[in-house]
Protein backbone atom coordinates (compact mmCIF):
# COMPACT_ATOMS: atom_id res chain seq x y z
CA UNK A 1 0.00 0.00 0.00
CA UNK A 2 1.42 3.75 -0.54
CA UNK A 3 1.59 5.87 1.72
CA UNK A 4 -0.73 8.20 -0.02
CA UNK A 5 -3.53 5.27 -0.12
CA UNK A 6 -2.68 4.86 3.51
CA UNK A 7 -3.19 8.16 4.43
CA UNK A 8 -6.69 8.34 2.30
CA UNK A 9 -7.63 5.07 3.78
CA UNK A 10 -7.05 6.47 7.81
CA UNK A 11 -8.71 9.40 6.63
CA UNK A 12 -11.89 7.97 5.56
CA UNK A 13 -12.10 5.09 9.10
CA UNK A 14 -11.09 8.59 11.21
CA UNK A 15 -14.23 10.12 9.67
CA UNK A 16 -16.37 7.23 9.88
CA UNK A 17 -15.67 7.08 13.56
CA UNK A 18 -16.53 10.85 13.54
CA UNK A 19 -19.76 10.56 12.08
CA UNK A 20 -20.72 7.26 14.51
CA UNK A 21 -19.81 9.03 17.59
CA UNK A 22 -22.48 11.67 17.27
CA UNK A 23 -26.05 9.90 16.34
CA UNK A 24 -28.50 12.16 14.99
CA UNK A 25 -31.60 12.35 18.05
CA UNK A 26 -34.85 13.69 17.70
CA UNK A 27 -34.91 15.07 21.92
CA UNK A 28 -36.20 18.65 22.43
CA UNK A 29 -32.56 19.82 22.38
CA UNK A 30 -31.23 18.34 18.94
CA UNK A 31 -29.77 21.30 17.38
CA UNK A 32 -26.45 20.70 19.81
CA UNK A 33 -26.01 17.52 17.85
CA UNK A 34 -26.87 18.68 14.47
CA UNK A 35 -24.02 21.77 15.03
CA UNK A 36 -21.38 19.74 17.00
CA UNK A 37 -21.78 17.47 13.30
CA UNK A 38 -21.53 20.34 11.68
CA UNK A 39 -18.11 21.25 12.50
CA UNK A 40 -17.05 17.83 13.02
CA UNK A 41 -18.02 16.31 9.95
CA UNK A 42 -16.65 19.43 8.12
CA UNK A 43 -13.91 17.70 6.71
CA UNK A 44 -9.96 18.72 7.25
CA UNK A 45 -6.64 16.85 6.58
CA UNK A 46 -7.13 14.97 10.06
CA UNK A 47 -3.75 15.16 10.71
CA UNK A 48 -4.16 15.06 14.23
CA UNK A 49 -5.73 11.76 14.62
CA UNK A 50 -4.17 9.99 11.80
CA UNK A 51 -0.70 10.85 14.17
CA UNK A 52 -2.82 9.24 16.97
CA UNK A 53 -3.30 5.88 14.76
CA UNK A 54 -0.16 5.78 13.11
CA UNK A 55 1.86 6.07 16.39
CA UNK A 56 -0.52 3.22 17.54
CA UNK A 57 0.41 1.31 14.51
CA UNK A 58 4.17 1.53 14.78
CA UNK A 59 3.89 -0.01 18.38
CA UNK A 60 1.57 -2.77 17.72
CA UNK A 61 -1.62 -1.11 19.42
CA UNK A 62 -4.95 -2.57 17.63
CA UNK A 63 -6.46 0.00 15.55
CA UNK A 64 -9.71 -0.30 17.29
CA UNK A 65 -7.79 0.70 20.71
CA UNK A 66 -6.62 3.33 19.06
CA UNK A 67 -9.46 5.38 17.34
CA UNK A 68 -11.39 6.93 20.45
CA UNK A 69 -8.15 8.58 21.53
CA UNK A 70 -8.16 9.34 18.22
CA UNK A 71 -11.64 10.42 17.82
CA UNK A 72 -11.46 12.66 21.23
CA UNK A 73 -8.72 14.51 19.37
CA UNK A 74 -10.53 15.52 16.83
CA UNK A 75 -13.31 16.70 18.36
CA UNK A 76 -11.23 18.44 20.91
CA UNK A 77 -9.28 20.02 17.82
CA UNK A 78 -13.00 20.71 16.55
CA UNK A 79 -14.35 22.57 19.85
CA UNK A 80 -11.41 24.41 19.85
CA UNK A 81 -11.39 25.73 15.77
CA UNK A 82 -15.65 26.55 16.37
CA UNK A 83 -14.49 28.80 19.84
CA UNK A 84 -11.36 30.44 17.99
CA UNK A 85 -13.90 31.67 14.93
CA UNK A 86 -16.05 33.56 17.57
CA UNK A 87 -17.08 37.17 17.19
CA UNK A 88 -15.50 38.08 20.42
CA UNK A 89 -12.35 35.71 19.20
CA UNK A 90 -10.51 35.89 15.30
CA UNK A 91 -14.15 36.54 14.23
CA UNK A 92 -14.09 34.29 11.08
CA UNK A 93 -16.75 33.22 8.56
CA UNK A 94 -15.59 30.83 6.80
CA UNK A 95 -13.76 27.95 8.01
CA UNK A 96 -13.17 24.44 5.54
CA UNK A 97 -14.88 26.52 2.68
CA UNK A 98 -18.81 26.82 4.89
CA UNK A 99 -19.85 29.17 7.23
CA UNK A 100 -18.37 28.99 10.52
CA UNK A 101 -20.48 27.61 13.49
CA UNK A 102 -21.66 30.79 15.00
CA UNK A 103 -22.83 32.04 11.46
CA UNK A 104 -24.30 28.79 10.87
CA UNK A 105 -26.04 28.14 14.35
CA UNK A 106 -26.19 31.44 15.92
CA UNK A 107 -23.25 32.87 18.88
CA UNK A 108 -24.85 30.82 21.83
CA UNK A 109 -25.11 27.30 19.59
CA UNK A 110 -21.90 27.78 18.66
CA UNK A 111 -20.43 28.31 21.94
CA UNK A 112 -22.03 25.15 23.56
CA UNK A 113 -21.56 23.20 20.24
CA UNK A 114 -17.56 23.79 21.09
CA UNK A 115 -17.91 23.43 25.07
CA UNK A 116 -20.34 19.86 24.05
CA UNK A 117 -17.58 18.51 21.77
CA UNK A 118 -15.11 19.09 24.51
CA UNK A 119 -16.91 17.56 27.51
CA UNK A 120 -17.54 14.68 24.71
CA UNK A 121 -14.15 13.64 23.81
CA UNK A 122 -13.71 12.68 26.95
CA UNK A 123 -17.02 11.04 27.61
CA UNK A 124 -16.37 9.03 23.89
CA UNK A 125 -12.81 7.64 25.93
CA UNK A 126 -14.40 7.23 28.90
CA UNK A 127 -17.46 5.13 26.88
CA UNK A 128 -14.92 3.32 24.19
CA UNK A 129 -12.12 2.22 26.53
CA UNK A 130 -13.19 -1.49 27.69
CA UNK A 131 -10.38 -3.47 25.71
CA UNK A 132 -7.65 -1.57 27.60
CA UNK A 133 -6.56 -1.82 30.66
CA UNK A 134 -7.88 1.18 33.02
CA UNK A 135 -4.50 2.40 34.00
CA UNK A 136 -3.39 2.65 30.33
CA UNK A 137 -6.37 4.59 29.28
CA UNK A 138 -6.39 7.06 32.52
CA UNK A 139 -2.66 7.68 31.24
CA UNK A 140 -3.81 8.42 27.85
CA UNK A 141 -6.67 10.67 28.92
CA UNK A 142 -4.39 12.54 31.49
CA UNK A 143 -1.66 13.37 28.37
CA UNK A 144 -4.93 14.29 26.61
CA UNK A 145 -6.36 16.83 29.05
CA UNK A 146 -2.84 18.14 29.64
CA UNK A 147 -2.38 19.25 26.18
CA UNK A 148 -6.30 20.53 25.66
CA UNK A 149 -6.13 22.76 29.11
CA UNK A 150 -5.00 25.91 30.25
CA UNK A 151 -1.03 24.87 30.24
CA UNK A 152 -1.45 23.50 26.45
CA UNK A 153 -3.78 24.68 23.64
CA UNK A 154 -6.41 27.33 25.24
CA UNK A 155 -3.04 28.89 26.72
CA UNK A 156 -1.86 28.93 23.54
CA UNK A 157 -4.93 30.73 22.36
CA UNK A 158 -4.93 33.18 25.87
CA UNK A 159 -1.79 34.17 24.47
CA UNK A 160 -3.27 34.47 20.56
CA UNK A 161 -5.50 37.05 21.96
CA UNK A 162 -3.31 39.11 24.06
CA UNK A 163 -0.94 39.23 20.59
CA UNK A 164 -3.66 41.38 19.27
CA UNK A 165 -2.50 44.41 21.44
CA UNK A 166 1.30 43.80 21.27
CA UNK A 167 4.20 42.05 19.08
CA UNK A 168 5.50 38.95 20.56
CA UNK A 169 9.12 37.95 20.80
CA UNK A 170 10.40 34.77 17.79
CA UNK A 171 10.49 33.12 21.66
CA UNK A 172 7.14 34.00 22.70
CA UNK A 173 5.51 32.84 19.36
CA UNK A 174 7.64 29.68 19.67
CA UNK A 175 6.02 29.45 23.00
CA UNK A 176 2.22 30.50 21.78
CA UNK A 177 2.72 27.57 18.72
CA UNK A 178 3.82 25.09 20.89
CA UNK A 179 1.16 25.04 23.12
CA UNK A 180 -1.63 26.36 20.66
CA UNK A 181 -1.01 23.73 18.08
CA UNK A 182 2.29 21.55 19.58
CA UNK A 183 0.65 20.14 22.21
CA UNK A 184 -2.43 18.50 20.68
CA UNK A 185 -0.02 17.27 17.84
CA UNK A 186 2.47 16.25 20.53
CA UNK A 187 -0.48 14.63 22.60
CA UNK A 188 -1.39 12.21 19.28
CA UNK A 189 2.46 11.19 19.57
CA UNK A 190 2.02 10.52 23.11
CA UNK A 191 -0.89 9.10 23.38
CA UNK A 192 0.46 6.31 20.80
CA UNK A 193 3.04 5.37 23.16
CA UNK A 194 1.14 4.97 25.92
CA UNK A 195 -1.34 2.88 24.02
CA UNK A 196 1.81 0.69 22.53
CA UNK A 197 3.85 0.89 26.02
CA UNK A 198 6.58 2.19 23.94
CA UNK A 199 10.09 2.25 25.69
CA UNK A 200 12.06 5.50 26.76
CA UNK A 201 13.71 5.82 23.72
CA UNK A 202 10.96 5.26 21.20
CA UNK A 203 8.88 7.72 23.56
CA UNK A 204 11.28 10.65 22.95
CA UNK A 205 11.89 9.99 19.26
CA UNK A 206 7.99 10.00 18.78
CA UNK A 207 8.16 13.19 20.79
CA UNK A 208 10.89 14.96 18.83
CA UNK A 209 8.88 13.94 15.57
CA UNK A 210 5.88 15.32 16.84
CA UNK A 211 7.50 18.59 17.96
CA UNK A 212 8.93 19.30 14.69
CA UNK A 213 6.23 18.50 12.74
CA UNK A 214 4.26 20.58 14.90
CA UNK A 215 6.30 23.53 14.60
CA UNK A 216 6.39 22.78 10.80
CA UNK A 217 3.01 22.98 10.49
CA UNK A 218 2.38 26.01 12.18
CA UNK A 219 5.22 27.87 10.21
CA UNK A 220 3.55 26.23 6.74
CA UNK A 221 0.11 27.54 8.00
CA UNK A 222 1.47 31.42 8.25
CA UNK A 223 3.27 31.60 4.94
CA UNK A 224 -0.21 30.18 3.61
CA UNK A 225 -1.60 33.08 5.23
CA UNK A 226 0.43 35.16 3.25
CA UNK A 227 0.94 33.55 -0.38
CA UNK A 228 -1.61 30.50 0.36
CA UNK A 229 -5.06 30.37 -2.24
CA UNK A 230 -8.35 31.17 -0.46
CA UNK A 231 -10.00 28.83 -2.29
CA UNK A 232 -7.97 26.10 -1.41
CA UNK A 233 -7.37 26.68 2.04
CA UNK A 234 -11.68 27.23 2.58
CA UNK A 235 -10.96 30.04 4.10
CA UNK A 236 -9.80 33.78 4.56
CA UNK A 237 -6.02 34.55 3.50
CA UNK A 238 -4.21 37.48 4.88
CA UNK A 239 -5.89 38.24 8.02
CA UNK A 240 -3.22 37.33 10.12
CA UNK A 241 -1.78 40.71 8.77
CA UNK A 242 -4.58 42.74 9.29
CA UNK A 243 -5.33 41.56 12.85
CA UNK A 244 -1.60 42.75 13.51
CA UNK A 245 -1.23 39.39 15.57
CA UNK A 246 2.36 37.75 15.36
CA UNK A 247 3.47 35.73 12.82
CA UNK A 248 6.46 33.83 11.93
CA UNK A 249 6.27 35.52 8.59
CA UNK A 250 6.75 38.49 10.14
CA UNK A 251 9.45 37.32 12.50
CA UNK A 252 11.80 35.79 9.82
CA UNK A 253 10.63 36.65 6.53
CA UNK A 254 8.96 34.14 3.61
CA UNK A 255 12.82 33.44 2.64
CA UNK A 256 13.54 32.83 6.86
CA UNK A 257 10.22 30.75 6.84
CA UNK A 258 10.35 28.49 3.99
CA UNK A 259 14.52 27.60 5.13
CA UNK A 260 13.14 27.01 9.12
CA UNK A 261 10.20 24.50 7.27
CA UNK A 262 12.71 23.14 5.67
CA UNK A 263 15.04 22.31 8.48
CA UNK A 264 12.49 21.17 10.71
CA UNK A 265 11.16 19.17 7.94
CA UNK A 266 14.57 17.01 8.03
CA UNK A 267 14.90 16.72 11.39
CA UNK A 268 11.32 15.77 12.40
CA UNK A 269 12.83 12.59 9.14
CA UNK A 270 15.70 11.92 11.39
CA UNK A 271 13.42 11.30 15.02
CA UNK A 272 11.49 9.22 12.28
CA UNK A 273 14.20 7.06 11.48
CA UNK A 274 14.81 6.36 15.05
CA UNK A 275 11.04 4.38 14.88
CA UNK A 276 10.21 1.01 13.34
CA UNK A 277 8.17 1.30 10.05
CA UNK A 278 8.60 4.79 9.68
CA UNK A 279 8.13 5.51 6.26
CA UNK A 280 4.91 6.80 6.77
CA UNK A 281 5.92 9.59 9.31
CA UNK A 282 8.66 10.27 6.96
CA UNK A 283 6.37 10.97 4.06
CA UNK A 284 3.68 12.57 6.20
CA UNK A 285 6.92 14.96 6.94
CA UNK A 286 7.34 16.06 3.33
CA UNK A 287 3.75 15.84 2.48
CA UNK A 288 2.76 18.85 5.32
CA UNK A 289 5.65 20.81 4.14
CA UNK A 290 4.65 20.98 0.72
CA UNK A 291 0.96 21.14 1.18
CA UNK A 292 -1.15 23.90 -0.38
CA UNK A 293 -4.09 23.78 2.65
CA UNK B 1 -21.02 18.79 65.34
CA UNK B 2 -24.22 20.41 64.75
CA UNK B 3 -25.45 19.83 60.76
CA UNK B 4 -24.89 23.71 59.84
CA UNK B 5 -21.26 23.46 61.44
CA UNK B 6 -20.96 20.43 59.09
CA UNK B 7 -21.94 22.65 56.21
CA UNK B 8 -19.59 25.30 57.04
CA UNK B 9 -16.80 22.98 57.59
CA UNK B 10 -17.50 21.35 53.89
CA UNK B 11 -17.76 24.88 52.45
CA UNK B 12 -14.29 25.78 54.12
CA UNK B 13 -12.43 22.26 52.91
CA UNK B 14 -13.76 22.65 49.41
CA UNK B 15 -12.92 26.35 49.29
CA UNK B 16 -9.58 26.09 50.23
CA UNK B 17 -9.16 22.99 48.11
CA UNK B 18 -10.13 25.06 44.89
CA UNK B 19 -8.06 27.47 45.70
CA UNK B 20 -5.31 25.15 45.60
CA UNK B 21 -6.87 23.60 42.63
CA UNK B 22 -5.63 26.24 40.45
CA UNK B 23 -2.37 28.34 41.54
CA UNK B 24 -0.82 31.76 40.89
CA UNK B 25 1.57 31.85 38.35
CA UNK B 26 3.59 34.18 36.37
CA UNK B 27 3.66 32.72 33.23
CA UNK B 28 3.05 34.35 29.78
CA UNK B 29 -0.43 33.36 29.62
CA UNK B 30 -1.10 33.77 33.24
CA UNK B 31 -4.43 36.20 32.88
CA UNK B 32 -5.99 32.89 32.17
CA UNK B 33 -5.67 31.41 35.17
CA UNK B 34 -6.49 34.52 36.83
CA UNK B 35 -9.73 34.80 35.15
CA UNK B 36 -10.52 31.12 36.21
CA UNK B 37 -9.08 31.36 39.84
CA UNK B 38 -11.58 35.09 39.78
CA UNK B 39 -15.34 32.75 39.25
CA UNK B 40 -14.09 29.46 41.06
CA UNK B 41 -13.38 31.09 43.91
CA UNK B 42 -16.35 33.52 43.60
CA UNK B 43 -17.74 31.84 46.91
CA UNK B 44 -21.21 30.36 46.19
CA UNK B 45 -23.33 27.53 48.47
CA UNK B 46 -20.85 24.71 47.31
CA UNK B 47 -23.88 22.89 47.20
CA UNK B 48 -22.25 20.15 44.44
CA UNK B 49 -19.41 19.16 46.06
CA UNK B 50 -20.64 19.42 49.45
CA UNK B 51 -22.84 16.73 47.94
CA UNK B 52 -19.86 14.90 46.32
CA UNK B 53 -18.55 15.02 50.06
CA UNK B 54 -22.03 13.80 52.08
CA UNK B 55 -22.84 10.77 50.19
CA UNK B 56 -19.11 9.60 49.74
CA UNK B 57 -18.97 10.00 53.54
CA UNK B 58 -22.23 8.38 53.94
CA UNK B 59 -20.95 5.17 52.07
CA UNK B 60 -17.04 5.33 54.04
CA UNK B 61 -15.10 6.93 51.72
CA UNK B 62 -12.41 8.85 52.72
CA UNK B 63 -12.78 12.61 52.12
CA UNK B 64 -9.42 12.86 50.43
CA UNK B 65 -10.75 10.79 47.91
CA UNK B 66 -13.80 11.89 47.45
CA UNK B 67 -12.24 15.49 47.21
CA UNK B 68 -10.76 15.63 43.40
CA UNK B 69 -14.25 14.74 42.39
CA UNK B 70 -15.88 17.11 44.46
CA UNK B 71 -13.42 20.07 42.88
CA UNK B 72 -14.24 18.69 39.40
CA UNK B 73 -18.28 19.02 39.62
CA UNK B 74 -17.42 22.98 41.11
CA UNK B 75 -15.10 23.52 38.36
CA UNK B 76 -17.81 22.02 35.22
CA UNK B 77 -20.41 24.12 37.71
CA UNK B 78 -18.37 27.04 37.13
CA UNK B 79 -17.40 27.10 34.11
CA UNK B 80 -21.19 26.49 33.02
CA UNK B 81 -21.85 30.02 35.01
CA UNK B 82 -19.37 32.06 32.93
CA UNK B 83 -20.57 30.75 29.50
CA UNK B 84 -24.30 31.13 30.06
CA UNK B 85 -23.43 34.68 31.83
CA UNK B 86 -21.79 35.86 28.06
CA UNK B 87 -23.54 38.28 25.92
CA UNK B 88 -24.61 35.81 23.70
CA UNK B 89 -26.52 33.50 26.32
CA UNK B 90 -27.79 35.49 29.25
CA UNK B 91 -26.26 38.64 28.96
CA UNK B 92 -25.32 39.32 32.72
CA UNK B 93 -23.31 41.70 34.32
CA UNK B 94 -23.75 40.72 37.96
CA UNK B 95 -22.91 37.13 39.37
CA UNK B 96 -22.20 36.19 43.12
CA UNK B 97 -22.43 39.68 43.69
CA UNK B 98 -19.40 40.60 41.51
CA UNK B 99 -19.11 41.30 37.56
CA UNK B 100 -19.37 38.60 35.66
CA UNK B 101 -16.46 36.99 33.99
CA UNK B 102 -16.57 38.88 30.82
CA UNK B 103 -17.37 41.92 32.30
CA UNK B 104 -14.08 41.77 34.04
CA UNK B 105 -11.96 40.02 31.51
CA UNK B 106 -13.18 40.23 28.35
CA UNK B 107 -15.40 38.29 26.18
CA UNK B 108 -12.64 35.80 24.89
CA UNK B 109 -11.20 35.43 27.76
CA UNK B 110 -14.20 34.33 29.46
CA UNK B 111 -14.67 31.80 26.77
CA UNK B 112 -11.32 30.33 27.18
CA UNK B 113 -12.01 30.63 31.22
CA UNK B 114 -15.02 28.49 30.68
CA UNK B 115 -13.84 25.89 28.20
CA UNK B 116 -10.73 25.96 30.81
CA UNK B 117 -12.22 25.18 33.57
CA UNK B 118 -13.95 22.50 31.78
CA UNK B 119 -10.80 20.98 30.59
CA UNK B 120 -9.13 21.45 34.00
CA UNK B 121 -12.36 19.07 36.02
CA UNK B 122 -11.10 16.06 34.07
CA UNK B 123 -7.81 16.92 34.51
CA UNK B 124 -8.04 17.46 37.83
CA UNK B 125 -9.45 13.96 38.58
CA UNK B 126 -6.70 12.24 36.67
CA UNK B 127 -3.82 14.13 38.24
CA UNK B 128 -5.87 13.40 41.97
CA UNK B 129 -6.98 10.12 42.19
CA UNK B 130 -4.15 7.75 42.82
CA UNK B 131 -5.58 6.26 45.67
CA UNK B 132 -8.04 4.33 44.25
CA UNK B 133 -8.46 1.72 41.69
CA UNK B 134 -7.77 2.81 37.89
CA UNK B 135 -11.39 1.69 37.12
CA UNK B 136 -13.53 3.62 40.28
CA UNK B 137 -11.95 6.27 38.74
CA UNK B 138 -13.21 5.87 35.21
CA UNK B 139 -16.53 5.09 36.10
CA UNK B 140 -16.66 7.83 38.39
CA UNK B 141 -15.90 9.99 35.68
CA UNK B 142 -18.01 8.54 32.87
CA UNK B 143 -20.26 9.64 35.27
CA UNK B 144 -19.37 13.16 35.26
CA UNK B 145 -18.93 14.02 31.67
CA UNK B 146 -22.52 12.39 31.09
CA UNK B 147 -23.40 14.73 33.52
CA UNK B 148 -21.98 17.58 32.05
CA UNK B 149 -22.18 17.04 28.30
CA UNK B 150 -24.70 17.89 25.20
CA UNK B 151 -27.19 14.94 26.92
CA UNK B 152 -26.74 16.62 30.66
CA UNK B 153 -25.75 20.36 31.19
CA UNK B 154 -25.28 21.51 27.72
CA UNK B 155 -28.39 19.79 26.59
CA UNK B 156 -30.40 22.17 29.21
CA UNK B 157 -28.91 25.05 28.36
CA UNK B 158 -29.37 24.38 24.89
CA UNK B 159 -33.08 24.08 25.16
CA UNK B 160 -33.18 27.14 28.02
CA UNK B 161 -31.21 28.87 24.79
CA UNK B 162 -34.35 28.09 22.38
CA UNK B 163 -36.59 28.36 25.37
CA UNK B 164 -36.01 32.56 24.48
CA UNK B 165 -37.94 32.36 20.91
CA UNK B 166 -41.44 29.59 22.39
CA UNK B 167 -43.34 28.88 25.61
CA UNK B 168 -41.91 25.42 27.06
CA UNK B 169 -44.70 23.56 28.38
CA UNK B 170 -44.13 21.99 31.42
CA UNK B 171 -42.92 18.74 30.86
CA UNK B 172 -40.23 20.31 28.40
CA UNK B 173 -39.27 22.88 31.32
CA UNK B 174 -39.01 19.80 33.64
CA UNK B 175 -36.68 18.55 30.91
CA UNK B 176 -34.75 21.42 30.58
CA UNK B 177 -34.09 21.67 34.60
CA UNK B 178 -33.12 17.71 34.89
CA UNK B 179 -31.02 18.52 32.41
CA UNK B 180 -29.55 21.93 33.32
CA UNK B 181 -29.73 21.61 36.65
CA UNK B 182 -30.41 18.31 37.88
CA UNK B 183 -27.93 15.88 36.13
CA UNK B 184 -24.48 17.41 38.02
CA UNK B 185 -26.47 17.05 41.46
CA UNK B 186 -27.55 14.06 40.37
CA UNK B 187 -24.15 13.05 39.41
CA UNK B 188 -22.60 14.37 42.88
CA UNK B 189 -24.80 11.78 44.91
CA UNK B 190 -24.04 8.80 42.29
CA UNK B 191 -20.28 9.83 42.13
CA UNK B 192 -20.45 9.23 45.92
CA UNK B 193 -22.15 6.22 45.46
CA UNK B 194 -19.98 4.80 42.91
CA UNK B 195 -16.37 6.00 45.16
CA UNK B 196 -18.34 3.88 47.72
CA UNK B 197 -19.04 1.09 46.15
CA UNK B 198 -22.98 1.82 47.56
CA UNK B 199 -25.80 -1.41 47.02
CA UNK B 200 -28.25 -0.69 44.40
CA UNK B 201 -31.07 -0.01 47.04
CA UNK B 202 -28.75 2.61 48.50
CA UNK B 203 -27.68 3.89 45.12
CA UNK B 204 -31.44 4.31 44.14
CA UNK B 205 -32.04 5.83 47.29
CA UNK B 206 -29.43 8.47 47.25
CA UNK B 207 -30.56 9.11 43.36
CA UNK B 208 -33.63 9.53 44.08
CA UNK B 209 -33.04 12.19 46.92
CA UNK B 210 -30.73 14.22 44.42
CA UNK B 211 -33.30 14.16 41.56
CA UNK B 212 -35.97 15.95 44.49
CA UNK B 213 -33.59 18.15 45.85
CA UNK B 214 -32.29 19.19 42.17
CA UNK B 215 -36.18 20.36 40.98
CA UNK B 216 -36.67 21.79 44.32
CA UNK B 217 -33.96 23.55 44.06
CA UNK B 218 -34.55 24.71 40.68
CA UNK B 219 -38.41 25.76 41.85
CA UNK B 220 -36.71 27.83 44.25
CA UNK B 221 -34.70 29.78 42.41
CA UNK B 222 -37.36 30.87 40.08
CA UNK B 223 -39.11 31.52 43.10
CA UNK B 224 -36.34 33.73 44.23
CA UNK B 225 -36.19 35.27 40.68
CA UNK B 226 -39.47 36.76 41.45
CA UNK B 227 -39.60 37.31 45.34
CA UNK B 228 -35.89 37.13 45.94
CA UNK B 229 -33.55 40.55 47.48
CA UNK B 230 -31.05 41.24 44.61
CA UNK B 231 -28.89 42.33 47.19
CA UNK B 232 -28.96 38.26 49.23
CA UNK B 233 -28.97 36.90 45.80
CA UNK B 234 -25.74 38.92 44.70
CA UNK B 235 -27.52 38.71 40.88
CA UNK B 236 -30.55 40.71 39.53
CA UNK B 237 -34.00 39.41 39.87
CA UNK B 238 -37.03 39.48 37.60
CA UNK B 239 -35.13 38.72 34.40
CA UNK B 240 -36.39 35.67 33.79
CA UNK B 241 -39.77 37.82 33.25
CA UNK B 242 -37.94 40.18 31.01
CA UNK B 243 -36.12 37.67 28.83
CA UNK B 244 -39.41 35.48 28.14
CA UNK B 245 -37.82 32.31 29.63
CA UNK B 246 -40.51 29.65 30.73
CA UNK B 247 -40.41 29.52 34.40
CA UNK B 248 -41.58 26.87 36.72
CA UNK B 249 -43.61 30.30 38.18
CA UNK B 250 -44.83 31.43 34.95
CA UNK B 251 -46.56 27.66 34.69
CA UNK B 252 -47.93 27.00 38.04
CA UNK B 253 -47.79 30.15 39.65
CA UNK B 254 -45.88 31.55 42.91
CA UNK B 255 -48.46 29.46 44.97
CA UNK B 256 -48.21 26.21 42.94
CA UNK B 257 -44.64 26.70 42.96
CA UNK B 258 -44.44 27.23 46.84
CA UNK B 259 -46.71 23.73 47.09
CA UNK B 260 -44.61 21.75 44.85
CA UNK B 261 -41.70 22.80 46.34
CA UNK B 262 -42.42 21.35 50.14
CA UNK B 263 -43.24 18.28 48.49
CA UNK B 264 -40.38 17.81 46.84
CA UNK B 265 -39.07 18.47 50.03
CA UNK B 266 -40.67 15.78 51.84
CA UNK B 267 -40.08 13.18 49.38
CA UNK B 268 -36.13 14.12 49.12
CA UNK B 269 -36.45 13.50 53.30
CA UNK B 270 -38.18 9.91 52.62
CA UNK B 271 -35.57 9.43 50.13
CA UNK B 272 -33.02 10.15 52.44
CA UNK B 273 -34.00 8.55 55.12
CA UNK B 274 -33.76 5.29 53.35
CA UNK B 275 -29.66 5.78 53.50
CA UNK B 276 -27.65 5.60 56.46
CA UNK B 277 -26.22 8.63 58.79
CA UNK B 278 -28.71 10.59 56.44
CA UNK B 279 -29.19 13.64 59.12
CA UNK B 280 -27.41 15.85 57.10
CA UNK B 281 -29.09 14.89 54.37
CA UNK B 282 -32.62 16.00 55.48
CA UNK B 283 -30.87 19.28 57.25
CA UNK B 284 -29.79 19.91 54.00
CA UNK B 285 -33.02 19.46 51.49
CA UNK B 286 -35.15 21.76 54.73
CA UNK B 287 -32.24 24.46 54.50
CA UNK B 288 -32.28 24.39 50.89
CA UNK B 289 -36.38 24.61 51.09
CA UNK B 290 -36.05 28.17 53.37
CA UNK B 291 -32.60 29.73 51.41
CA UNK B 292 -32.57 33.33 50.34
CA UNK B 293 -29.85 32.66 48.17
Amino acid sequence: MTNSSRFLEYQNRINEALDCAIPETDVLYSKIFTAMRYSLNAGGKRIRPVLVLEFSRIFGVDESVAMPFAVALEMIHTYSLIHDDLPCMDDDDLRRGRPTNHKMFGEATAVLAGDALLNRAFEHVLSNSNSISADVTLRAMKCLAKASGADGMIGGQMIDMQSENRELSLSETELLQSLKTGAIIEAAAIMGCILGNADEEKSAASLEYAKKVGLAFQIKDDILNVEGDSKLLGKDVGNDEESGKSTFVKLLGLDGCKERLEQLTEEAVVAAKKLPESEFLVWLAYELLSRKN
